[in-house]
């Protein structure tokens, strides 16, 4: 095995000449963080010092740098692996994380998404379409509202109802009243349903220890998957909880991930995928935020290419979406994704379950061509 | 106690006309996350939808927002408060976070520093000047020559020798073995020397549940402080760590943080100390990274003002400081700092012990007032 397997393409915003100087001092500062003359061992250097592979000049005037580092470096641990690619470089304001890749052995050590897109998809018992999710709004709702929202959701047929990432242990919906709420009511309708079946997805908090413990209570009640905000509990966790429970799916929240510097497809779709994500949400073009069609484009195909024998993960395109943009969305990102519509459905108010059908059957429709 | 305590403030890099509209859908975003006329429960809407307080047009053409946040959608989670003031507005490009306060019960729950700077200093046993600070570098380093490191900082007197914020759990220098080694060799210096006591800082790595153990096993070497990545691990691991053990000390890394739009002073200033952050470390001016001075200054004051009745922590500016530096560090800082130099003393390989004492004695040294 290459030793220096972990390779990381940076985008450095520095003038063309000065690009070989500052990838080198970025390869030192993103593994031993000390000049190389100040190393006595030199097999360390040799070792473990990560090292400039190319450097291509961009039309822009920014430069890429791919660099190798040494898996030595990681150790095994996902946090660490962010620390080696980004820890240091995130202080530096002229420096991007582009692209990673990891050696074969690490990413089966990580293990990627426990289910994937074909196990999620058992899950629900939904082929041949893309799956359909909404959120439980606004924090200060009671378990009785939400439960409420999780019949009517359910009875439409959205096969995911998850948690707003805002849930944790407000006292209007403490976790454990909340889950046993919204449980049971999703479980009351796929009782009388033929087919697929509604999934409810409630938002952990908290540290890995308090997470192990919602997600123990959590399967007490049936439940199989939940959402998780993988930059706020940090990458470990998420980790963690996947190996402890290998078979329980994990959506991957992008709060706090926005912060600029790492590209969007590296973070959400190869490495929340390789930490453990089964799906991952983005915020999607034309919604309340402002990431680019490309990039959304390259966070689904980061999230479903070919990579290593790991499971791909569902993307699941968010944040604005409406049951107007089905057809384009259906267009865009095919069957094997997850159409997140939230706050665009509670609007519709009294005619929840009605707008909640319109999008059920928006996404079941045989689209006809868009060049037809 | 006002319901909406917790106070954020947002530049919006937007044109001045759209800003109160843009304020108001900030507030949404960050609070009850959908539309204020999707809300069907009035009650809802008035106590948990974040306000705008006041909006101020700055001389560069952005404004500065002051939003109210609604302490029960935080819920007294840590990483839930991150999420309410930074989640989803971190994936917005025109938005940063500038300052932050929350209501002192809501503080009082967080608990801030364990042991603040006068337990700190009663710990190594140092009054009336900085403390001084090194790490252990390379990774890839052996347990042996980490020990034979720490003797010989130690012997030069230095206060405090942290892991390098990359060590977790490598092959070459497994976490058990490298604890055992760097605080023998400190216990065996300390044993020798009257007065002040060198403290061993080991890094922390993984989940709360590994930290946790990682804790336990450092006590039982006498270990009483370490070094942790609020941003890599997530701020509620810091806290739960902090509440595990309330008599151990932690030294905060900005490793991820400086991830572009929360201010500096507002994330390491003021939440790494508000989740239990007895020192922290930021990458001083005129460094290896591009902090400015005045932010620097504010990050330090952050860590140090009277906030709420926590304990104050100790600023520790760092990254490529060396020892000709001291001087004007003491006069920009003040004595109660942490003054923090790593790469430059290995620099001097085999005189390590002899640039070690430089570093001590510059600091112990009262200088003359710089206007004398």
């Amino acid at each position: 095995m290459d030793p220096h397997g972990i390779r990381a393409v940076y985008r450095l915003r520095v003038a063309a000449e000065d690009a070989p100087r500052r990838a080198r001092v970025l390869a030192l500062e993103q593994s031993i963080e000390m000049p190389a003359e100040a190393v006595l061992d030199a097999g360390v250097l040799e070792r473990v010092a990560a090292r400039v592979e190319r450097i291509e000049a961009l039309a822009d005037g920014s430069s890429l740098a791919r660099i190798a580092l040494a898996a030595e470096s990681v150790g095994e641990e996902p946090g660490q692996l962010l620390n080696m690619l980004f820890g240091n470089s995130s202080l530096l304001p002229d420096v991007e994380l582009v692209d990673v890749d990891v050696p074969e052995a690490l990413a089966h050590r990580f293990g990627g998404p426990n289910l994937g897109i074909e196990g999620l998809r058992s899950l629900v018992g939904v082929i041949g379409r893309p799956l359909t999710c909404t959120a439980l709004k606004p924090i200060g709702s009671t378990p009785g509202q939400l439960a409420a929202l999780c019949r009517t959701f359910a009875a439409a047929g959205i096969d995911v109802i998850k948690d707003d990432h805002g849930w944790a242990d407000q006292a209007s919906a403490p976790f454990a009243q909340r889950v046993a709420a919204c449980q049971a009511a999703v479980d009351e309708v796929n009782a009388a349903r033929n087919g697929t079946v509604t999934l409810y997805a409630p938002s952990l908090f908290g540290t890995c220890t308090q997470m192990l413990r919602q997600i123990e209570l959590a399967r007490a009640r049936g439940v199989r998957i939940a959402l998780i905000a993988p930059m706020v509990c940090g990458v470990a966790t998420l980790n963690g909880l996947r190996r402890e429970h290998p078979d329980f799916a994990f959506i991957a929240h992008p709060s706090l991930a926005g912060v600029g510097r790492i590209a969007p497809a590296a973070l959400l779709g190869r490495l929340f995928r390789l930490f453990g994500a089964d799906a991952v949400i983005f915020p999607n073009h034309g919604g309340r935020f402002t990431y680019a069609r490309e990039v959304c484009l390259a966070i689904a195909q980061a999230s479903r290419a070919a990579w290593h024998g790991l499971k791909p993960a569902l993307p699941v395109p968010a944040g604005g979406m409406s049951v107007e943009r089905v057809p384009e969305l259906k267009r865009e990102y095919g069957d094997n994704c997850m159409l997140l519509i939230g706050g665009s459905l509670l609007a519709a108010r009294e005619k929840l379950y009605e707008r909640s059908r319109e999008f059920v059957e928006a996404v079941a429709r045989t689209e006809t061509p868009a060049d037809a």
